[in-house]
């Protein structure tokens, strides 16, 4: 994203009929009144106005009212076009327009298009570029995803150490119109080591003789290009930050990463877990409905067939237990409540640990505290509801006080352990150094389903005397 | 939380050594090291050193060192601690300790503080406040929770549309401290209505004689004091803002919300989308260590409870095929297989939807074409998960081409409208107005398994000849 926004115009409920008058003038071929219009909105909004006319009136008109625009304003709403739409675009304009926007264009928003853009493109952008650009660019598409390196951008402001007050404030007039944020600004020494930290404010507040280097922190939290953004956005939210400097291996600022590229980070690490706790594997940065048929079956198919798989070990169980369910086939009618009941108990304990863990407020150092909540929940939850199923069994059912001794033994022991292995699961991923995420509702269902069966089968054995 | 962090200071990786050093000086009593030392830390790190103090040895060593810490460093500190550390602390400090706390928290932590307070700690709060104070705090607490009301503040910076620039940051220098953020000013006309916004930027980048109203930006964005936190938090993200104005319904600005605590609530968003996603109900605000057993009993038993007795149904299904079964025993082996893996693509689905609906990837006039893309990743997987089941039943199972013919059958049409209604489900809910998160895993799972059922005893009693 492009520079933290200053302010906020446009009021947002008139914004969807603002939308389809453009609409209607692109249609109409009002172009000069098209382009009055649109330049009266935000980067932000002409973007969305922009895919919207590409989902509408398809991508020959979306070109070429996003060549009407004003050339300063054209490199900002490239940057928050989609990047499938970003690749159409710089397909269709011509390679003077393309290096007007690239000139423009923020240097993590560069990153971001390359890292998009098909091979034959690549060169229609760097053309223009020095050898120096190109080797720095170079650095940047190799940070790991999801890594402070690749989330950071180069566009910051820093200072040095003996500056006044006066002249930093001068320095941010001078280059702050092309830094990401101006309000933290970074001191650094010899050899581009990061020496101090002072924010706008301390600068505005303090007096114009000062000496930057008495009035600057110091003691300076920072990152370093490898750590993972998980990692980054928790620091963020723990301190309440809108910017961290990330340094390299010697200490040396080679970036910063602002808050408003934390917000798409929390939202997208949260996805993730998401998408992984229901079985769906892949990548969580594509849109549900930009992903194609085949893509969303590559990401479905794996876990289904995994799981689909283990379910081979719960029909060994029935199999092994057929001829007891031949004698009383009235226990089949219970399989699924059982089952059910102790998927779900897994499941809910499962989440609220894989998010505790995700948030922080969970460590594996509780793991104790947690089995012995769980172990407590488990024996009021099961008493409650094997009491209240063996009142239904016996008063609405009219079975056997065997079977419903049977069903209501077997649920209690059911979600008892479920609540424990729920709980237990995500921790012992966590251990083992595997996403927490993956020990989620299917697996834990799955690992429910067996169990459950088997303390069933065996209470009935017990409990009406029927072997196998 | 208090004001927006300027500045990053200590590096994570001591921290941990350092908690259990000041620990042991608590321990060993030497305290003079033990407030030299503390007061070092920034005050995040200060108020979770507290809490591990009060963990570790008790909440009135906790105190004891609390009350060690410098008058301007303490409420600071206070304003990070726990809401229940808070009222503990409250508890054990004298009246006029509480006094010089609450005349230097920050307006909206005061109000968090007295939204837990119970009532006779109340007084001990509001004592030295004034009567307008008064009036004012009981219009924050009335203000529904999770609205921009309960999470704006009232200590941001005014201008008024005549001040010139030098006079505005001579403004800013004089009220700057006790803001929560100096980089988002704004302007205001008559009757405190909002006519403008303008950031320190702009005024630090704009010559000093130039006048604020020429400089500001006067189409303002802005939300109600009613607007739900998850719209606040979708325009944060969408905008990268780091400030929102907040009008009453006169287009008075009353306050501003921040992007720090934006962070929060797009975590807590996250958190409570989980829970109902698992079949918890309740407050997404409490952490799981800190809540009671009952507590959690009383958030996991109602969906339990609701979902066992939709298994009534369920095993009503299969008390009427209960002959066919007693008459081919091994149908009852792929039951498990049948449900699991309905229930598990039926989730699969339902969870990107829901996700897709939070973030506003995907919206309600989707709808079509969520399901044209349903059905087809449905045929798809339905068809591979069906062809390998086959082969399964026939070359390691060994059971009859019918069994398998009936099994695979179902599979394929099972999985398909388990997708579907998957799908579905959430847009559903959206439509009438029910939060999408509650169609999830359990709620879709307990249906999927009736449809499973049906559909497979309809398939077996078709292919395999052999009716009720």
């Amino acid at each position: 994203m492009d520079e933290m926004r200053e302010n906020n115009t446009l009021d947002s409920r008139d914004f969807d009929a603002e939308v389809k008058e453009i609409i209607e003038m692109v249609t109409e071929r009002r172009y000069s009144k098209v382009r009055s219009t649109l330049i009266e909105n935000n980067a932000v909004d002409i973007a969305e106005i922009l895919e919207e006319i590409d989902e509408e009136l398809g991508l020959e008109r979306e070109i070429l009212v996003f060549r009407m625009l004003p050339k300063d304003v054209s490199a900002d709403v490239f940057s928050f076009l989609s990047e499938d739409n970003q690749v159409d675009i710089i397909n269709g304009i011509t390679q003077k327009e393309t290096d007007q926007i690239i000139q423009e264009l923020a240097f993590d928003d560069m990153i971001d298009l390359l890292e998009e853009l098909p091979a034959n493109l690549v060169d229609k952008i760097l053309v223009k570029t020095t050898k120096e650009e190109r080797s720095l660019i170079n650095t940047f598409l190799n940070y790991p995803e999801n890594s402070a390196g690749s989330l950071m951008t180069i566009d910051y402001v820093h200072l040095k150490k003996d500056m006044k007050v006066s002249e930093c404030l001068q320095h941010i007039k001078d280059v702050g119109e092309d830094a990401e944020t101006v309000y933290s600004c970074y001191v650094i020494g010899e050899g581009r080591h990061l020496i101090g930290i002072v924010s706008l404010k301390n600068l505005v507040m303090s007096d114009p003789d000062t000496v930057v280097s008495t009035i600057m922190h110091a003691d300076v939290m920072s990152v370093s290009v490898l750590t993972d953004q998980e990692e980054v956005s928790n620091m963020f939210k723990k301190y309440g930050l809108i910017a961290m400097p990330v340094v390299d291996r010697e200490g040396r600022l080679v970036g910063i990463i602002t808050v408003d590229d934390i917000l798409e980070v929390i939202d997208d690490e949260a996805t993730e877990d998401f998408q992984r706790m229901a079985g769906v594997t892949g990548d969580s940065d594509d849109e549900y409905l930009e992903m194609t048929v085949f893509q969303h079956v590559k990401t479905r198919l794996p876990w289904l067939f995994i799981l689909m798989c283990s379910y081979m070990i719960t029909g060994g169980i029935i199999a092994r237990f057929e001829d007891m369910l031949s004698a009383c086939i009235s226990l089949v009618t219970y399989m699924p409540m059982l089952m059910g009941t102790g998927g779900n108990s897994g499941s809910q304990s499962s989440t609220l640990i894989i998010r505790g863990l995700a948030t922080e407020d969970v460590h594996l150092d509780d793991t104790l505290k947690v089995l012995w909540k769980e172990v407590r929940i488990g024996l009021i939850v099961g008493l409650c509801l094997s009491a209240l199923n063996f009142l239904r069994i016996i008063y609405i059912d009219h079975d056997t006080p065997g079977v419903a001794l049977t069903v209501c033994g077997a649920m209690f022991l059911i979600v008892m352990i479920a609540k424990c292995v729920g709980a237990m699961l995500p921790l012992l991923a966590k251990a083992v150094h595997i996403d927490p995420a993956l020990m989620a509702g299917p697996v834990v269902s799955s690992l429910t389903d067996m169990m459950s069966l088997g303390i069933y089968f065996v209470f009935a054995t017990i409990v009406l005397g029927i072997g196998q």
